[in-house]
């Protein structure tokens, strides 16, 4: 096979089909599909589905605790899983650009079939084009997932003194982007929090009636609480001496003026739980390895009607809007 | 709104959710989707489900007879469509570059809207993201699509003297991109056959037990049947006298030396029946606007058992192998 993508991979003859089943149906393997018709027969347990989709920009195309692999399966997975959904199946779009390395796009293959297996789920369709050099970047990825309805969450249930639980460390995913993009030399390692999530939520969902979940990815947890929050009759207290940060994150968005709240997870969910079922999830979360570090970092309060609040280390608040440019574009 | 996309289109904040409710949702209207979350819950009829992906880097983005909105629906629809289902559902993720114009991607998603109201299928989810000025080319779209089972064919049941049919002519729209970007001048006017099948091939499947469908788009006609004959105690002979084409294809063809039957199609759907089926298809097909120009283009026979192979107007026969490179890049 080429050792670089060639215009030709994307004609839909040959060299297309060479690729298809040397590279792809080879890396995926079980992972991925058992048929390369044109669309793919599928048995679902049920008649609820959920459906979504994602397309993955990211550049550089590998970081630390990942890459564009990893994140086109996490993210479709997760967008699922916080839908309440068992994710199945996944599609796989590849719009490649001319004279791609042949082995990146092993590398990259290679993680998609090993996240797909991680989480559950399998590539059961795909699709591949060429554009010309200069016309792309590397590589692009379209996800689309299928899943099956597990869990219903309302957030018209969401009432005052309601706790809001985070499974972790806030803000890897971007800071440690960033970091790789200037160049920071951290004391402290930081990686991507890059991982699927169903299975820790699950965990979570057969137990407590959890009344909203949300993956706080492009925009941070600000963007995706503020979003909640939004033309609601209560709003959000983030307490700030409980949002747990990577010493790497304190640090760089200090020194930076950045504020991590804003900062993209993909490893991350927040939940919205009643008061009593707070410490449940808590202690859930702590039992997987996803959620360790998971804390309480706020309450749902009726005296900030449909804003997301702050309360800072020194007793003072803060109104947090939604995200209003990029600080960091193309981090997934 | 801004006049052109900017970088925090993408950003997952403010400017991202203001393209997505005052553009997509506005232009997409009963077309789009009903909410705006990660994921969408879905009701399909059956637990038997086919689902398929592409992705779309045609260039240019408007030609005769459509656009990439019309394609990025009918491309899907119709892979549905020729695996028997019928299509329902479609995400939408676009992959913007820095810069597009927002009245030209407004006008990309009207055809969108107004192709997806054609084929009776919603866009029930989407995603988008912006990359740099020079990272990309105006805009790249994927759509995954979701159907429901209606008629499962078999090509197993393919056999010796089975009939090979086409609902019109053939190679228009690879040939018109071709003359488009060539700058040629043709007396007759030749447009893209772009249109979403399903609605022809329903009308033909409700009553024929079709035992093999496909739409020949990239690689063309050719390239579709290689891929049926491969591997098979059968071929395919198709006579070159029985051949469709639009008057401006011929010409095209002969003055540039360019084989049509390997030209792409986007409205176009290849049946195999039994001989006894053929003029019932044949019939059923010309009631249809799409399928008026329908004929009867080959026969299985057992003379050349793997192959495809041409019987010319001098009643020589001329083996056809798949696409090897690609004469025109970025067709869809």
């Amino acid at each position: 096979m080429n050792d670089k993508i060639l215009l030709g991979h994307g004609s839909g003859g040959r060299l297309t089909r060479e690729l298809v089943r040397s590279l792809f149906a080879r890396i995926l393997g079980d992972a991925g599909p058992h048929s390369f018709n044109d669309g793919v027969l599928l048995q679902v347990p049920g008649t609820s589905i959920v459906f979504t989709t994602d397309s993955f920009v990211v550049s550089p195309l590998f970081f630390p605790g990942g890459d564009i692999g990893t994140l086109a399966v996490c993210g479709t997975v997760n967008d699922l899983a916080v839908s309440g959904a068992r994710p199945l199946y996944l599609s796989l779009g590849v719009i490649l650009e001319e004279g791609l390395d042949m082995e990146l796009l092993r590398r990259i293959v290679a993680s998609i079939a090993l996240t797909a297996r991680k989480a559950g789920v399998r590539v059961v369709c795909g699709d591949t084009k060429v554009v010309e050099h200069g016309h792309g970047d590397g590589i692009f990825i379209n996800t689309a997932g299928i899943g099956i309805l597990t869990h219903a969450c309302d957030e018209h249930t969401v009432a005052r003194g309601d706790a809001v639980i985070i499974n972790g460390t806030i803000g890897d995913h971007g800071m440690s982007l960033l970091t790789l993009r200037k160049g920071f030399d951290l004391h402290a390692s930081l990686s991507s929090d890059c991982t699927p999530l169903y299975d820790l939520i699950r965990s979570v969902t057969a137990v407590v009636p959890v009344k909203w979940m949300r993956d706080p990815t492009r925009g941070g947890v600000a963007t995706a609480l503020h979003e909640l929050c939004e033309e609601k009759p209560w709003g959000i207290v983030l307490r700030e001496t409980d949002l747990p940060f990577h010493e790497s994150v304190s640090s760089l968005s200090e020194l930076l003026g950045l504020d991590p709240l804003y900062s993209a997870n993909e490893g991350k969910v927040l939940f919205v739980v009643a008061p009593e079922h707070a410490d449940a999830v808590l202690a859930l979360c702590k039992m997987h390895p996803d959620g360790k570090n998971a804390s309480k970092i706020g309450i749902v309060s009726d005296v900030y009607p449909g804003k997301l609040v702050l309360k800072t280390a020194m007793d003072t608040y803060r109104t947090l809007g939604m995200l209003n440019a990029d600080p960091l574009p193309r981090i997934c």
